[in-house]
This record gives structure tokens, C-alpha cells and sequence, in this order.
């Protein structure tokens, strides 16, 4: 890592009793930074606060991330931050702190190297054997319980797969191990529910939301292996890569991206308010 | 806390990018220590062990966690021991590094003050509405995956119940939030199948151990939240409590507990190596 903060303060280490490390009792958002400014910060802040809600962990004020922002920004213009947010040290077992002082943790890691070329010439996914596991009371949320995405990961080493589809239970696609997905069927996008597992991103509602406002129709529906294999477009979306259209997944092919190059112009275009 | 150890460094704290801390990529053990001997320590290694190798993690060697217990030792003798061992830093993402350094975090807390009439009267339990999701891949494991839990002690705050009993999404009963669970019927003991979520215990495969050897049947099945209502006795188990009969839940009670109190003789009588 480049640089952290814990608490604001320069590359300390974190308590062994933060309830984060014992058992993943928090939240997290990963985000990039480019000259020195984070990319549609309000959207980032204002789900990583909804996220604390969900588990009941008061959220840190926006003025004290941006300052470990600030402080970051000042040693490293461009790189990946990841904003962390635990409930903190202390309680009885499982059981909260009475009095619980959440722990903010920013840090900031190179901004990962992909190819160029995956963002316009697509990229090749395979399909994890690891199935996502159903928790409609996490569903969605950005915690810190990633075991599931550890081992999906672990599957593959080849450097050219881009990414692995993870289907739930029911052999549904959700998500990739790091990125939402959408598909492009008759014109319009469709995206996988999230409501019984899956992590949510700031890209997917802001793909959602500028769908919306250019009047392309976009739907939360279940989304089959087989709808997806079926549809005219595929992409992956998260706030690190933007847009990767889906060129190879198995045996097929996909070699026209005209949706994916059209959302990746509207967020080229979002006009985010940056730290 | 009493005291921590990370990697055998005494009050170090555990650097940010800890993957434990991360994503949840790690295990743990808690288990009592009296007198400066950990009870059960074999069989205590054996599990975390097994734990590491389920996630590909190198366990760390029996030889230096036992240092570490005994520098705790030295300084308290009569403790609540909770060993994490996590992956480890780096890697890229969720994927892991290629040279993992995986890190092992001893620490001491006080034992937990329970009343002491539990273990002889019994405990009032609840049921917990969370319910567990279901995740072959790492049922059965002590991960560091714990937000579960964390939701569904956050349930009840009234210090009479002992503890909440989890359903899986189907209902079956499946453990307690800290200890796995036994019922009695027509004089011989069953406990639920864990195979797809829960945690398996020391202590529960102690009794299991235990059972044979003394030609009682103890048998793995599933057990329906009306079987364990019917059930002749029902007891929670863990390294900390060892056995607590149940007394009541909901409008159920039960007066008579002569099968746990025949567990707990099996488990002090257990010719356990101690440190």
C-alpha cells in the first residue's frame, strides 16, 4: 500500500480487538483517485453510509474522510483508496460495544494495471463453481465478510480472464467476483436482483440512474446463465474499470459493444461533483 | 484485553491491509485457559489446523502458537484464549498473494462471568429470527465471517437469555450464536447436521467422542425446530461453557437434565493434554 490512515493517523496499525478483524463487523468501499480527486465522492459516501446503517455502525462524518482524503491526495494523486469502516473495538463476544467508536481506515494502493484494450475490445470471463450463498439480511451491502469472493477468485490464475461470474444457489447470475453485471436484451438493460445476495455498487445505481435520464429502458429481473448467454451485450461495471464489455464467456463470442460504448459515455460524461 | 501477541509481537497492532481485516480471510479459535494450561489444546490445533487448510492458508506451527501461550501464561493465567490465524497482507483484491505470510494473532480477555447456576439449572434460551445462509463451502468452519452472528446477538439485549438459537432458511435448527447444540431423544443424543452452515465445535466433537466410547448413540441429523421442542433435553455446548442444560424457551420447560449432567462429567473427566 502507498499509504493509510487509521483514524486519521498516518500508517497506524489497527487494534487486534477491531471487531473488523475478528469478524468483519464493517463495511468497505474501494474507489479511484485521479489527480488528486475521487470520482463521484458524494455517490461513494452516501452508500458507504446507508451500508453502516444496515449494520447499525454510526457513519463517520464526510468532513473527516475528506480530510484523510486531503492527506492522501497530498503523497499519491493517482491510486486506488479503499474507505473501510468498522464498529470499532470492544464488546462481549458478538455482542456490540455499549458504547461502540467506530474505526475509519483509509488507504491508498496502485490503481491496478488492466490491458488497455479490455475497456474497448471486451474482455473474457469464465463462471465460477463457487455459488453465492443467500442472506437477504446482508444482501446488497459492501461488508467485510468476502470470504465468498476470496474463493471464487482462487479458482482461476490465468491473467487473461478478466473476471468470473458467481450464479446463487439456484444457478442464477449475480454478480462478478468484483463488478455488477448488465446485459442488453432487445435494446434494453437488464441487471441481476440483489436482494437475497450480491454486493450493490455506486456504478451499477449510477448506470441505472443515467439509463433512466436518456430514456433506455433498465430492469432488476432475475437473470438466468442462459438469459445471460442469450443477450446481445454483456458488461461488467465497478468504480475501479468503468465499463468492460464481455467479448468471451465459454464457447461464445460477443464482437459488437454499441450499449456498453454508449453507458461507458454517459459515466465518462456524469457530471460528478469530486472531492 | 489482557494481552496480544501478533506473529509472537506483544501489543503489535495488525497492519491495515491484513486480508483477516480485508475481506474476513482467516479462522479462529476461542478456548479457556486455567491455571496457565489450555484445556484440550490438541484437539483445539487440530481444528484450527484443518480450518486453515479448507481456506489454503499454512497453518502456523503448533510450536509457536504454544509460545505464544505461554508468554500469555506468564502474565495471566486464567483467561479466555482466542487464536486468529488470517492469510495475511497483499495480494491483488480478493485474489491472494503469491507468497502468502499468513498471520497469527494470540490474544487474552477475561473469561466470561456467567452466573454459576447456569451450568446446574439451566439457561433460558431464544430463537433468533436471522436466519443462516447456506455455504457448503464453508460450513463447518471457524471463519472470520462472522456478521451473522454479530446480527443476530444484536437481537436481544436482556442479560437472563443465555443465548439465541439460529435456523437455516429451511427452519432446522442449526446452533446457538456461540456454541453448537445437542438434543436428547428416547435417551440418546442428536445434534444437527452442519454440512451446510454452522460452525463445528471442539466441544462438540468431544461429546460426539465421548458418546461412543461410552455406548451412548449420538447421531448428525436434522433437526426441526418442533423436533428440538419435543426433545427430551436440550444443551448448548462450547470450550468457555462446557455444557448448559436448556431450562426454557419460549413457553417450553424443562426441570430434569440427566443427560447433560452425564456430558459434563464425560467432558471434565476428558483426559485432555494440557499445555
Amino acid at each position: 500500500m502507498l499509504m493509510t490512515l487509521v483514524d486519521g493517523v498516518p500508517d497506524a496499525g489497527v487494534p487486534a480487538d477491531d471487531r473488523g478483524l475478528t469478524y468483519g463487523d464493517g463495511v468497505f468501499r474501494t474507489m479511484a483517485m485521479h489527480g488528486g480527486r475521487v470520482s463521484r465522492w458524494s455517490l461513494q459516501y452516501a452508500k458507504l453510509a446507508s451500508d453502516c446503517v444496515v449494520l447499525g455502525i454510526q457513519p463517520p462524518a464526510g468532513e473527516a474522510l475528506l480530510q484523510d482524503i486531503r492527506a492522501i491526495a497530498a503523497r499519491a494523486q493517482d491510486c486506488s483508496l479503499r474507505i473501510t469502516v468498522t464498529r470499532g473495538s470492544g464488546g462481549r463476544g458478538y455482542a456490540g460495544p455499549e458504547n461502540p467508536r467506530p474505526r475509519r481506515i483509509v488507504s491508498a494502493s496502485p490503481l491496478p494495471a488492466h490491458p488497455v484494450e479490455w475497456a474497448s475490445a471486451g474482455v473474457t470471463v469464465r463462471l465460477c463453481a463457487l455459488r453465492l450463498s443467500e442472506q437477504p439480511a446482508l444482501a446488497g451491502i459492501k461488508h467485510l465478510n468476502r470470504l465468498e469472493n476470496v474463493l471464487a477468485r482462487a479458482e482461476w490464475d490465468d491473467p487473461a480472464i478478466a473476471e468470473g461470474l458467481l450464479q446463487d444457489t439456484a444457478g442464477n447470475i449475480i454478480e462478478g467476483t468484483r463488478c455488477n453485471v448488465f446485459i442488453v436484451e432487445n435494446g434494453m438493460l437488464v441487471t441481476p436482483d440483489l436482494s437475497r445476495c450480491g454486493v450493490s455498487g455506486v456504478t451499477r445505481e449510477l448506470v441505472m440512474a443515467s439509463a433512466a435520464r436518456h430514456g433506455l429502458r433498465c430492469s432488476v429481473e432475475t437473470v438466468s446463465r442462459r438469459r445471460l448467454e442469450s443477450a446481445a451485450e454483456v458488461m461488467l461495471v465497478n468504480s475501479l474499470i468503468g465499463v468492460w464489455p464481455v467479448a468471451a464467456f465459454g464457447a461464445l463470442r460477443w464482437r459488437e459493444f454499441p450499449v456498453a460504448t454508449l453507458v461507458r459515455k454517459w459515466l465518462d460524461a456524469f457530471d460528478h461533483p469530486a472531492v
